[in-house]
């Protein structure tokens, strides 16, 4: 029999297509981009090469998997970051705007990062939006609008996970709702949850012996986030700091699950907002680079699935006015995000009773390069003219957008600085492009087909054996 | 030892990454679809699901491997198809427009076709637009510049290539350079090649036992090409019909290459044209199934290898317009293709001396639906009236674009249609988004990861063993 028995095996391990693992994965990073597609990633490498000159910048390009997945909701060809998240943390579709729950909200969708916690792995959540936010609510909330933040907060204290890190909450003293709620940190408290704004703060938690800690960049402040990634200066944590503390707090033999969101690819694209874009995707890479690091020493035993949510912005490297030449290192004159930027121009207008243009102009250049070292032609400049000379005249110095907020010669700005670098946007909101998936590790080749969303949750399921 | 070899063997399997092949594939089928990128075989998918009511209509969605691959040519991020048509065939960048050449056009480069005539197997290469245009050509031919359309097709006939399957030749009789030389007709004729423009002549030539068939949708009609699935009647010949045919003509026991192209989804995509678009891969796909239908037969003996040379349009579901929503299901109105429907109103124009907006608007009605089953506001049916009277003021019908002809009024309703359908572009010409990778059947694990162009040749020689 045993003759018999070796071409059988092998015949069996070639028809399966390669899907026979030696053993299961126990350390499980789910990274995502959100809003991050193909043309992101793309972006951030011809930046990262051509400009920064630095080599394999983008940890995950190299990765032995690199498909695609789709991502339509359950009532909605474009899907919504809550729809999305609640497919990649439950294998389920959902509509448009709900988390944790069935698209008529009448069963209750649990996600695999429960999966893990109930099978004695530990959990860690960690994004560079608030904690409450739809993508790392999808692994632990249920309700039907992702708006709800307080109501989303008091369901992190169900979920029984060890380490949260990001930038806050969004409304931790219910001031939408119903002010005089008990806040999110007495809930925690009393509930066993641990908070702290520092790192060292979460190695003193963890010395103590703590369970579930809630690192946030900076509380009580109310919708907190990482800065943009081009907006930092030294002393703010990157996305990166947060996946290497939250690896240090979760290692332990029985092994982990770690979803990270890098949630400002997402607001940037919005925004239309290239540089800021490259560098939101930089940071990401280089959280992602930490699991690899991970990964490097327990090979055999780890798994690192990078994906999205959906694309946003319908970003193209090539666009209608430079036809099929790019002049993307053009990006490299701007300083600030298109946010910031906001900021730097409404506070002059602000501060000024009479504004001058040419004193505004002189800015602008200082911060995206645009008349400095990136030529404008006068019917260029008569654009932002024309929009400074509206917004004084209307005393319009803002207009709130998704996230945050701009005004209109802003939004000029960055238009020219886009256009000019060869960039193509064709949305302020998401499409229905399928996004990368990228994997390496044990059990990588269950994902080098294309994938819908909820077939990620389902495959880490299935190769951890949980 | 028998014991011991078992385990070995299950490792080293393991280890390999699966790239350890029970065979080597002996049937070879390379798909290009000039200028698809994601998001065009996404859109072909949406329709066919949604308006076509067609399940699995996209034959290569399912395959085994879905990933992508970078494009950019030697000399310029943005490549186009002589460049990234020589990266697929030789596994070499070049410049921009240069064939079979390197990038200074001081070195030969041979095509994997080349390589695998040499060692017995067959060839054939099948185009829906005429077979010395970029991509066929890259297959065969070394020429500094892709526009040397006559230079080209006499190199044609030193390839040894046993079947060619085409709309025809740009310029058989050389009337750009000089119209004196040779025909391509005769020239072939000299070299024992041997020209048909039906399927039955191919048959005939076939048991004849005829080396070298060539067969063109029409001859000597210069310039010709498949037409547009989207204006196709029930007696053309479509690219799976090609498809079919080549099989039959290069089955043997010794193996084949065979490259298929479809090339006008880029020149839909250039005119920024949806629905055309949706058809041509459509029309893409079928030809694939009929390679499908072929791996079915001999699944260890055979690989299919999807794939585009660049993105055109920067195309994306999802626009400005319509934010989250698609409204995919209007371009079922739109019944002829944008270059057909500039035919047609330059047809009216040049008949009538009393040219009547309404007359005309009428026409365009039934053949988008526009003003029709699609309402206009009043905005918009001015925007058109403008667009007629401009040109009938200045007596203007046509504009030539890259690969056609158009006119203003048609560029505004396709514009029109495009926007209402939620379907965004960015450009009119090629973008840089890495290209999808399809691939089934012997050695797709060597498929799996971020392809470069240059690596797919250089992968089908390796599993080929050629």
């Amino acid at each position: 029999m045993k003759k018999f028995f070796l071409p059988i095996v092998v015949i069996l391990l070639i028809f399966s297509g390669c899907q026979t693992s030696s053993q299961k994965p126990k350390y499980v990073f789910l990274f995502i981009g959100d809003g991050m597609g193909m043309s992101h990633v793309q972006l951030a490498k011809l930046y990262s090469d051509s400009v920064l000159k630095k080599d394999n910048s983008i940890s995950f390009l190299n990765f032995p998997v690199a498909s695609n997945s789709t991502t339509y909701a359950a009532n909605r060809f474009i899907t919504g970051s809550a729809a999305a998240g609640t497919a990649l943390s439950t294998g389920y579709k959902t509509s448009i705007n709900t988390l944790g729950l069935s698209s008529d909200h009448s069963d209750t969708l649990y996600s695999i990062a429960k999966r893990f916690n109930e099978n004695g792995r530990k959990v860690a959540l960690i994004t560079s939006v608030s904690i409450d936010h739809a993508t790392p609510a999808a692994f632990y909330a249920h309700v039907p609008y992702r708006g709800m933040y307080y109501k989303i907060a008091t369901q992190l204290f169900k979920s029984d996970y060890d380490f949260f890190a990001s930038g806050g909450f969004r409304d931790p003293y219910n001031y939408m709702q119903d002010s005089s709620s008990i806040s999110i940190f007495e809930l925690g408290d009393k509930n066993g949850y641990n908070f702290t704004t520092t790192l060292e703060g979460v190695d003193s938690l963890v010395s103590s012996g703590a369970k579930h800690i809630i690192y946030s960049v900076s509380n009580p402040a109310p919708g907190s986030t990482l800065k943009y990634d081009i907006d930092r200066v030294s002393t703010d944590v990157t996305l990166a700091d947060l996946t290497r503390k939250a690896i240090e707090v979760v290692d332990n033999p029985n092994g982990f699950f770690m979803m990270v969101e890098g949630g400002k690819i997402d607001w940037a694209a919005h925004d239309n907002d290239a540089a800021t874009v490259i560098y939101e995707v930089l940071a990401f890479s280089d959280a992602v680079s930490e699991a690899v690091d991970f990964y490097k020493k327990h090979p055999d035993e780890t798994i690192i699935i990078v994906t999205a949510d959906h694309e946003t912005g319908g970003l193209s490297i090539g666009n209608r006015e430079n036809h099929y030449d790019n002049h993307v290192a053009l990006l490299q004159y701007q300083k600030v995000s298109k946010e910031k930027l906001h900021e730097i121009i409404n506070d002059y207008l602000n501060k000024n009773n009479k504004p001058r243009f040419d004193e505004l102009l002189n800015i602008i250049s200082n911060k995206t390069g645009l008349n400095k070292e990136i030529a404008l032609s006068s019917a260029e400049i008569a654009i932002l003219k024309e929009s400074f000379n509206k917004m004084v005249q209307a005393k319009n110095f803002s207009q709130k957008t998704l996230y945050s907020e701009t005004d209109l010669l802003t939004s000029n700005v960055l238009k020219l600085l886009n256009s000019k670098a060869g960039i193509g946007w064709t949305s302020g909101s998401h499409t229905a492009e399928p996004v990368p998936v990228f994997v390496i590790g044990e059990g990588h080749e269950s994902f080098m087909n294309q994938l819908d969303n909820t077939d990620i949750p389902k495959r880490i399921a299935e190769i951890s054996g949980i």
